[in-house]
C-alpha cells in the first residue's frame, strides 16, 4: 500500500454559479497536481453552493450530467483524482428526487464512485433532499481503499465503524460545518480516525452564506478548519478559517504501525453490541 | 432530574495495600462530602493497585467481600455514594476466575450495581482476568441514570452508544490510562460524551507503577488527566498529572438543552448499521 499526497480545497466557491465553481475546481486541480497530490477533495455541494435555497433544485444534475463531464475532463487534464459534492437529480417525473451527493472521478476521468448523504442535517437539507440508503461506498485509488461520506454522516460513530470494518484506509468527507459546532472539526474528526484506525480527510466550506433558516435571518457561518486526521490520533494537516488549498500525506507505514499499536478492530466484542440495531 | 456534584479521586493509592487504600477512600469520601459531592468515583483497581502482578489474585475478593463491607460503612458514614474498582474473585474451585470489576455503593451503604470490564487491555489483564459479559450496567442515583464501564471499554464507540440508547445520563469510567495514549483522556472521552449526549466521568491513576510487561522492564506511566466531560463538547472539569480530588457538576438543564441542540440519538439510522454485529 503506497503513500499518497492529497489536497483539500477549503472554499465556498461562488454559491449559485456552477460555471465559476468548475473553474475553481480546475484551478485547484492544477495547483494540487503541481504540489504532488494524487487526489483533490472539494467541500459538500461545492459545485453549486450550499445555502442557495430553491437554486439547489434548479442547478441539480444527474450523477453523469454535464458537470460530471467537465470535472472528468479536468481530472484527465491534470492527471489527478477529484471528489466533489453536488446536488444530484435522480429519477424522472413524479419519481424525481434530489440527493446531497458526491462523485469520485479517477485521474483518467473515469467515474469511480457515487455517494448520497445518508444522514441529512437540519431543516434546509430535509426540505430539499432525500437521504441515501447505501452507507458504505468505496473505491480503490492508488493502492488505498477510499471511502466517502458527507458532513453529518461522520458524526455518527456507527457509520464510520462500518467503513473501518469494510477496510477503508482513507475516508473522504466533504462538509459544510458551521458555527457553533466546530467541536466536530476540532475533536470528533480526529477521534473518528483514531478509534477506527484510518485517515479522515474533512474538507469544509468557509465564511458566511445564505440564511441558516432558524428564523433569525442570520447566515450560516462555516468554520473552515479542514483537516487530515491520522490513525494515531494526530492531526496531520489543519487549515485555518479562510480559503485555503491544504496538503496532507497519507502514509501507509504510519497506518500499518498505528493499527498494530491500537488493535481496536481486533479487540471489539461484536456479540455485545446487538442493541445498536 | 436534579443536578449533582461528583468528586473524582485521581490517585494510585498505595499499590498492594488494601488497608491503606480503604483509608484513602475514607479520607476522599469525607473531603468529597464536605465539598458537596453526592458521589465519589475512584480509579480502576484502586482497592488493590493495578500493576501488582500475582498479588491481583491474592488480594481479589468476592463482590460482597470484606472490602465491600468496609466501603459500605464509609459511604454510610459520610452519606455519599462510592464507585471503586477492585479485582473480583468469582466462583469456587476449578470454576474460580478473576474479573476486573467495579462496585457502586449508595449513600446508605447499600450495593447498587456491579460491573465487570468487558474489554480487557493488553497482556497483563488478559493473563489475570476473565472479561465480563454484560455490556450495560446501570443504577438510579439522585435522579440520574448512571452507567459503569472501565478504562478500555470507553474507547469502543459501540459500547458507549449502547449506554446512550439505554438512557444513561452519567457514565462513570474508572481507568488506568497510560502514556502514550493520553489522546484518549484528552479527546476520545469528550467526544464520547458529545456524540452520545451524556456526561462521562473518567477517573485515572497517576505516576509510575509496576512493570508494563512489554519486555522493556519499564513501568506503566499513568497520565492522570481525569475529567468530567459534558454532553455539549466542553470538558467541565479536568485534572492535571498528579494526585488530586477533582470536583465537577452534572447539570440536568445543560443535559436537556444539549440533547435538544444535538439530536444524534433521534437522527441515527439503525437500519444502516447492520454490519456492526
Amino acid at each position: 500500500m503506497p503513500s499518497s499526497r492529497i489536497a483539500l480545497l477549503q472554499s465556498s466557491g461562488r454559491p449559485g454559479d456552477t460555471v465559476r465553481n468548475l473553474e475553481l475546481i480546475a484551478g485547484a486541480a492544477r495547483e494540487a497536481a503541481a504540489g504532488g497530490a494524487a487526489l483533490l477533495v472539494c467541500p459538500e455541494l461545492f459545485l453549486t453552493g450550499y445555502a442557495i435555497g430553491a437554486d439547489v433544485s434548479r442547478l441539480a444534475e444527474p450523477a453523469d450530467g454535464p458537470a460530471a463531464d467537465a470535472v472528468a475532463r479536468i481530472a484527465d487534464e491534470y492527471g489527478i483524482a477529484i471528489l466533489y459534492g453536488y446536488p444530484e437529480r435522480a429519477g424522472d417525473g413524479a419519481a424525481a428526487r434530489l440527493h446531497n451527493a458526491a462523485r469520485l472521478i479517477g485521474p483518467d476521468g473515469s467515474a469511480l464512485a457515487d455517494y448520497r448523504k445518508t444522514h441529512l442535517y437540519g431543516g434546509f437539507e430535509e426540505k430539499w433532499f432525500t437521504p441515501g440508503e447505501v452507507p458504505v461506498v468505496q473505491a480503490e485509488l492508488g493502492g488505498l481503499r477510499v471511502g466517502i461520506m458527507i458532513c453529518y454522516d461522520v458524526e455518527f460513530p456507527e457509520n464510520v465503524r462500518a467503513h473501518a470494518l469494510a477496510g477503508t484506509d482513507l475516508l473522504l468527507v466533504p462538509t459544510a460545518q458551521m458555527h457553533p459546532f466546530q467541536f466536530v472539526a476540532e475533536s470528533v474528526v480526529p477521534v473518528r480516525a483514531f478509534e477506527n484506525q484510518l485517515y479522515v480527510a474533512y474538507v469544509n466550506r468557509t465564511g458566511s452564506e445564505g440564511e441558516a433558516g432558524d428564523g433569525s435571518g442570520a447566515a450560516f457561518e462555516f468554520v473552515g478548519l479542514s483537516c487530515l486526521a491520522g490513525p494515531d490520533g494526530t492531526t496531520r494537516a489543519r487549515a485555518g478559517r479562510g480559503e485555503e488549498l491544504l496538503f496532507g500525506d497519507v502514509d501507509s507505514e504510519l497506518l500499518r504501525a498505528s493499527r498494530a499499536a491500537n488493535p481496536y478492530l481486533r479487540d471489539r466484542r461484536p456479540g455485545l453490541y446487538g442493541s445498536l440495531n
